[in-house]
């Protein structure tokens, strides 16, 4: 049997946290942007209030381990990664101030993890926008408080995860061997859309994420990083799609070729990504793209736009018992640094 | 024999033209994004200088009939709907500048396509900042010109085509029968790029398409305009990709089944597309969402990343005859507004 417990149940490597309580406003300069918790009407829910609206309205899942653990019964879930709320990752804050809140919110994850370590695996949030922090806040969250890794955004204040300037991060999660989940934030493209907000999660974050792929790739994230475990939500995004466009331009232009110096097809099977696409056909196309060894089962819990049934899913691809295996733990435990049995 | 004399040879949807010489400046207001085309070293090429930068080095291919026949008869392309370099689009320019460079561009294409129209269909451009003005020229293109539709980008100045401010231009298009070919421009997530320019072109203009395609279906063109005939080129860029989350958003959010009342599936079928997707497999993927009905034939002739072997990339999905003539032919007639013989 695994470390986690987990030796025959599913590992859910895409569920959210939101701590029950956050801490007060340290000062002036954090105002604008913090969050709060206030009660909901409905019972056991909680309004998270940033910049005197409700951001969302929250079930007592995100913050209650005994009714996680009922939930994750009935969905056939054995184990669970429990992420930041990516609103939580305050890259828009003042450095300081981020830290502030998401070491509140990491220490918060800690304690919520430890109690049943056989059930959960906990990922900090680090303040990006100051690169030598974020280092710091790892360091802390995964020596002191024992979290195999982080959640990051695709974008810091707009700068893509590519970019150089994020390079002392990499190295120190390349060095500490965390697991980074990549998750779509303030999504390039929010402005092209016509119709409610939540069309912002519901179309604009798969291309956001998308592009922070190309961007990891382009950037040569893991060349410079080989054993850096990079994990993308919603299966990579769109960008299974840009793949085919993306190999050709590099035969079409000389200058691309020069930068992208490995195929991006072979490039994309070495991230990992969640299954998290609601539908058969598109994740087995994923897999056939990106490789059995590299897809992990996702869900977005407790979230409204969640994927209620997901073994339901694996199991309708017919898949064969290994491969099944595959995406529901082992690629999963390999993810967040546990060796599968 | 169809109409257009291309009963049994290939149609080719996705081709630019540049002009060989665009008309001056016609004033201070227009200075800035004014592009004028200038002799380049190479032999029969010339620079489209924009800014005091040469926006690209553009070959004969653009302007000269005789080179595009003779390549098209290579290529094993019997026709080719002609719309302009996207960049000549000008919604960045005043709306009377924007006029007169494309009153010009769209009497130079009508006049080339009308030299040999067993070989060339044209499409327009019109300055859809000013709605009213992009109308006008959009009823003299198509009546005076005897162009077959327009060239438009995905979004204007930002704001993507299926925003309300544009229903006067997509009533005018229903109205006349224009085939409306989408192109992407100024896309959406070019500032999350890391690497060499061409990126905009290679990674993020599927994304922008794809959203541009969910602004169509989620501002409901079709919905209003049953009869319009809309286009995407590459494709429909990211849109295969987004619609499994948006079909499952729309259930898992009450405000956006109101919104969008119908399935997302179901939409994306009454849209056309160009195959430009440089990959049999994607394309198979594309015939089976959408529908063989709905996919054309297209290339980006004469640019760099253009497709060379576009029938060779139909020929790999080991189609029936039927579905194979409909994507090499049928559907760009039906398209641009010529039945099929």
């Amino acid at each position: 049997m695994s470390a986690c417990g987990c030796a025959h149940g599913a590992v859910d490597v895409h569920t959210h946290f939101v701590p029950s309580d956050l801490p007060a406003c340290p000062g002036e300069s954090a105002r604008r942007h913090w969050p709060t918790m206030q009660p909901a009407a409905q019972c056991g829910h909680k309004h998270v209030m940033i910049d005197g609206r409700n951001f969302r309205t929250v079930s007592a899942q995100c913050w209650d381990a005994e009714l996680r653990l009922s939930d994750m019964q009935k969905m056939g879930v054995r184990h669970q990664v429990v992420s930041p709320m990516p609103e939580l990752l305050s890259y828009w804050m003042q450095p300081a101030d981020a830290r502030a809140l998401l070491r509140s919110v990491n220490e918060q994850i800690a304690e919520f993890v430890r109690a049943r370590p056989d059930a959960f695996t906990g990922l900090c949030a680090v303040p990006l926008q100051d690169v030598d922090l974020a280092v710091e806040e790892l360091d802390y969250a995964m020596g002191k408080l024992g979290l195999a890794g982080v959640e990051i955004g695709t974008n810091i204040g707009g700068v893509p995860i590519g970019h150089p300037s994020l390079e002392p991060f990499f190295s120190a999660a390349a060095r500490l061997g965390a697991a980074v989940f990549v998750h779509p934030i303030r999504p390039a493209g929010a402005d092209r859309l016509v119709g409610p907000p939540v069309l912002e999660q519901a179309v604009a974050f798969p291309g956001e994420t998308g592009l922070a792929a190309v961007s990891a790739m382009t950037g040569d994230l893991l060349g410079r990083h080989p054993g850096l475990r990079l994990g993308f939500s919603h299966g990579g995004g769109t960008l299974a799609a840009l793949l085919p466009r993306l190999r050709h331009a590099r035969r079409a232009f000389p200058v691309l070729a020069q930068a992208v110096t490995q195929d991006p097809y072979d490039y994309a099977r070495r991230f990992f990504y969640d299954t998290l696409v609601y539908d058969r056909s598109t994740l087995a196309r994923l897999i056939e793209l990106f490789g059995a060894s590299q897809l992990m089962l996702g869900t977005d819990y407790p979230f409204a736009i969640m994927e209620h049934e997901p073994l339901v899913r694996l199991d309708e691809l017919g898949a064969a018992a290994d491969v099944l295996r595959a995406l529901r733990r082992d690629n999963a435990l390999r993810f967040i640094g546990r060796t599968a049995s």
